[in-house]
């Protein structure tokens, strides 16, 4: 609650994304898991699809703290860990690394600082792309809450990144607000934030 | 097998609850797990959700051994094992503490006195309610076995109870038949119990 | 690739099935779990189904390599490494030992020599089963990757068999490109094999 409510108080209640995301809001973390994208052999195409999906639905004043970094499982575990403990995050977006390749590993990095597991998480997003997708079954992606954050595993594809936010999304609002963390609003003709606890 | 076939030979086939839930039938657990509610903040709604419905689904004499208990991890793992160790429970169903909140804590204490989980039924849960009420994914409910024992997590919502129940209860009879408890029967009007194996 | 792609430079194309399963071909376990079959107290069924249901799909030749036995934690994991580690099979089914009761440790046994488990394809399979078998919830079955090989568990009945294999199949050549084993083909007019990958 802290910094949004500050914010608010003072009637500051311009979408910060649109003013170069900066200037405070909530942070929240976007983090590119992908060998080739951090050697700079492609162009890292999953941050920014996160970002500018957060930038369409969120209306609170939000901050992007963005990471490209290897499937190391090590590095995944702290950059998540730091994010969350040290940057104050309050949701950490991971995208990349869900599949059955052998360097594919963000699902046990994610685990590894996961206080609790939101397997429901995981059950939607497979089960919105499997009538199109077969594939979609491979994805290992999971959520869960560590501190007062909520972290969710996208795949890499910039499509897959959307179709799997639009399936959750509506319930990251509640979830960020029973784990302790701020209040976020989006906006209702593209997401209505469900919130049966108030 | 033992209680109720006996009830049975007798001719005994009258419906326990109605006569006060007493007079033996089959054991049913019903733990509320709420801090609140066990403090007596407020009237605990999700047991008596869960007593309604079995009233109205099982036709097999049955009694209640209800428990209403704060969310300790230890209390709920030590009551759960006592209701099936002890006090012969062949379905013993929670309600509250399936949440991502701090003191949300009745999937890990489960999973702690289950000698196998059911996926399946966390599973079916939250893809029923996901269509209308999107934060159903971010509960972390569960369900397995324990001895000759069922033990299935539902949310603390008295709406949610029903719900849950009615996506899983089909299979419930055939789950205890085949974990070697009592044979339970149900109004097909209501529940038609699904036994594929006999 | 290493079998098949020889294979394929000679112009062999032909469906090794059709020729008694022998003359090479990529390799495919094929593991009946249960204790009443394993002792001959009647017919494995699941078995002959998954045979029966991968000569209609898979074009690629392919060679069975099939396994009756008991329904024993020890021998099932062992089976299954062996499958995997020396028999060099890509693609390992298990048929049997999913469910609720004591004897059924088929999910424990794949567990421990998974490398990597893949949970959507057993929320896939329930999924599709779970709105005509109301106990498809009951059924633990998983998936998973050991080495350049999927494992994947089916229940014993033979339509389950068929109905779970149709729900996952399509994905099953690009998780198997996807750990390093061999091209599969399937008859598209049956399953079409969805390769995201290329």
């Amino acid at each position: 609650m802290r910094p949004v409510a500050e914010i608010q108080d003072e009637g500051m209640r311009m979408r910060s994304e649109r003013e170069g995301e900066r200037g405070g809001g909530v942070r929240i973390g976007i983090v590119t898991v992908s060998d080739r994208a951090s050697r700079g052999e492609y162009a890292d195409r999953g941050g920014p699809a996160v970002r500018d999906y957060l930038n369409e639905v969120l209306t609170t004043p939000w901050e992007a703290v963005a990471r490209l970094i290897p499937d190391e499982t090590d590095l995944i575990r702290d950059t998540l860990a730091e994010l969350v403990d040290r940057d104050g995050c309050c949701l950490v977006i991971t995208t990349g690394g869900t599949g059955p390749a052998p360097r594919d590993i963000t699902p046990e990095a994610t685990l590894a600082v996961l206080e609790k597991e939101l397997p429901g998480f995981g059950e939607a997003m497979r089960a919105v792309s499997r009538p199109h997708v077969p594939t979609a079954i491979l994805s290992r992606q999971t959520a869960g809450v560590r501190g007062a954050a909520l972290i969710i595993n996208l795949p890499g594809s910039p499509k897959a990144v959307r179709e799997c936010l639009d399936a959750v999304f509506a319930a990251v609002p509640d979830c960020v607000d029973l784990v302790g963390g701020p209040f976020l609003e989006t906006d209702p003709a593209r997401i209505k934030a469900y919130r049966p606890h108030g």
